[in-house]
């Protein structure tokens, strides 16, 4: 190993310049103009698996393409599946971000960029560890099936179908991802649990179109005063979601991990400084890692109608919409949740609008039991790429996919995130620390020489 | 007369003319880009007025400028202040016009264009009932001031004082404004009660920048949540405002008053689908008109937070906001309900998140007596004018000035409002019926003339 981790190190600015290359490519999911950049940037990736020596292909899906890249050269060794994404958040607000989204500048060794923890540099440090491993040693210590999306910021729509349709070609033992994070600076971790997710989009529509609100105003629904009234009957005052039977099938915590995040070190103070907030609220009863890993919940990820511009435009809008998630816990159902939103919505809504939904899609939550298969493997990996041992913990975050790679193809999938929770995936100034990619791919250049090791 | 009414035939294409180059320049005042135009729009009418004889002034103020014109010719007889406004609402939702908004055409006998009806087209039918008077009789049966300013719609933040610092020029006998509408197509009216306004803008701040909704969310007040609830606590299940002390000052409606409103035409189905409503829906125990005219409520304008565009993006968002605002009905003073309003929302805003105030100016309500000054001759000047006996109603929009002239001049200000209801001001694809607009200026012809005879 120790040829492996010097050339790591030796070729430490050209793997960033790379990654810095992928990441300049906007390849937002959720916008269709950019369905171009999305084609670039699957094609930038596949091109980098090419050039290692992989056996690759770029599978149209009726969105972005997948690609796959394989290198099964290893008879009588597992095979390992890495799963990734090219595809990135929206960058808006764009006034927020210090340096422009897409184009990368490290600062105080963070490189930041759109991307550039979520999810092109975790799954970048997975395609330098197998580099790695090739050039030092001339092969692989075992099977390797890459496959990168282009759509899991947008639940991962088409990969679903294509999983089903190329089962045989993804057969592996065990799945390994790296779209979470680390516990903090210092605290790497192994993820066994993530929420899933519902998206919905709602759209009030009052008059035909918008009218002076002094000459109708006092006698028409508001459709903006309208959707508020919903949206604030989705929550109680407890923070408790409150659609009937939202809550039926949530698995409870377990004793030993209310124990076990009740131990981990949470300084109120600091969080909320991190965030910027006076104070945390969440659904009571619960502390805050529970609340932000183990509870289901409900956000408004965007609300608008009416007038937006400068001063005032004294109106009764014509329509309102709001985007919502609704992020789920082990065993609730997606499906299920999404009926249940929709019937309530109807039913609280006043016979003076018309309600239209669009389904958002979803997935639902995922558990990785600590005896998973390479498991221990894992645990080893990270403690030597990361140089501390890693604690055990949930996320609150999704990963669509997860699920459905361990039901279709009936194996665990190893969640280890190299990057921090203050990266800001999502938000504006998203950062990816280089000496984290650094450690991301010795840590997988360690799992992928341990699994080769395994009985 | 005679003379005059055939001089408004013979040069109704010309007036429409002039009308269209006036209603192309827009003059938006609640956008601070628009500055210029405003003032070309100020600079248009100015040359009108200048034209016929008039002496004119264009008045500076902190804002747009006023509009100064004055035709003091006839001694013993009285002075007539005939107000308008050059400046027009925002125009968007664009999308919605079926012809651009500053691109006036005539279709079916509608000119359509922003500011057609509101309130470009209404002061011109005074301005070319003035040029009638003048052209055919060489004098003025009246004294005449116009008083036409840029930011009406914007609250008319500087109007007043330039008021209170100019009313010996601006004494009269009566002011004349034509800013509200007919009953309906054929039922002309003469409007005795308008409402007030008050104008509020809200932003609920939360984390100082978007967060991961799945890592964050159900730990963080999310803002676009917070300001539903706010918003659905603003009003009650009756539709009555649920601020403390807001209805403390309201005047009630006279039996008179509901006995008159009740036998004016009403057909709900019409009105309905006038405006593409499935149903009314308002304030429990009043009708439609009472609603509408002599009822306070509260509407949100606009409400915006997170993301809006294409898709989804999952998010806690860093802040909401929305506009608002009270119509206000007489005897409620504006800086009363602004304070109730202000202190109501700080006392319902959670601690998790900061609320901040955009005070949006106001004005009180407004009641005309049927005994006023001139109030025969103005009846008497629409019947000859539309051709039929019009009705005496309220309104429920909002003339910010009419209070303040009737304070500081100590006159009555008539309201002959020219278009109809279904105007669309305010919204897209406003118009003015080219009829309507002849009909005024006749109308403004005979009240200035009967004025002129008057005791």
């Amino acid at each position: 190993m120790q040829a492996i981790l010097d050339y790591i190190e030796q070729n430490r600015q050209r793997f960033v310049d790379e990654l810095v290359e992928w990441v300049k490519i906007p390849s937002v999911s959720a916008q269709s103009a950019r369905k171009a950049d999305c084609g670039r940037a699957a094609q930038y990736v596949e091109s980098q698996l090419n050039s290692i020596g992989f056996e690759t292909r770029l599978c149209p899906t009726a969105g972005n393409p997948v690609v796959l890249g394989k290198h099964h050269k290893a008879p009588g060794k597992p095979t390992v599946l890495i799963y990734g994404h090219y595809d990135v958040q929206p960058e808006d607000p764009v006034d927020l971000w210090q340096t422009p989204p897409f184009d990368p500048q490290v600062r105080d060794g963070n490189l930041y960029a759109r991307g550039a923890t979520d999810n092109k540099g975790q799954c970048f440090a997975h395609i330098k560890a197998v580099e790695a491993l090739i050039q030092s040693n001339g092969e692989l210590p075992v099977n390797i099936t890459f496959l990168i999306e282009g759509e899991e910021e947008i639940h991962s729509a088409n990969l679903y179908d294509f999983i089903l349709k190329n089962k045989d070609e993804l057969k592996c033992d065990v799945g390994v991802i790296s779209d979470s994070s680390q516990f903090g600076p210092g605290m790497p971790a192994v993820t066994y649990g993530l929420r899933g997710i519902v998206g919905e989009e709602i759209r009030v529509t009052g008059p035909k179109q918008d009218l002076h609100s002094g000459v109708y105003g006092g006698a028409v629904a508001n459709p903006c005063n309208v959707i508020a009234d919903i949206i604030s009957k989705l929550k109680d005052q407890a923070g408790r979601v409150a659609i009937p039977g939202f809550y039926d099938d949530v698995l409870e915590l377990e004793p030993w991990e209310r124990e076990a995040f009740a131990k981990l070190p949470f300084d109120a103070k600091a969080f909320n400084d991190s965030i910027g907030v006076p104070e945390a609220s969440g659904e009571q009863g619960y502390n805050v890692y529970e609340q932000r890993w183990a509870r289901p919940t409900l956000d408004v990820n965007g609300i608008f109608g009416g007038y937006q511009g400068e001063g005032s435009k004294t109106i009764v809008p014509s329509w309102a919409g709001a985007k919502i998630t609704m992020r789920m816990v082990p065993n609730q159902d997606p499906e299920k949740i999404h009926q249940q939103f929709v019937d309530y919505v109807k039913s609280i809504a006043p016979p003076s609008v018309q309600v239209t939904f669009k389904d958002g899609g979803g997935c639902g939550a995922v558990m990785v039991p600590r005896d998973a298969r390479f498991m221990d493997q894992a645990i080893e990996a990270v403690k030597r790429g990361f140089g501390a041992e890693p604690v055990f913990i949930r996320e609150g975050g999704s990963i669509p996919i997860v699920l459905t790679l361990s039901e279709e193809l009936g194996v665990h999938v190893l969640l280890l995130g190299f990057g921090l929770p203050d990266d800001n995936m999502h938000g504006p100034n998203e950062k990816f620390s280089l000496d984290d990619f650094i450690k991301g791919i010795k840590t997988s250049a360690w799992l992928l020489h341990l699994c080769g090791e395994a009985k």
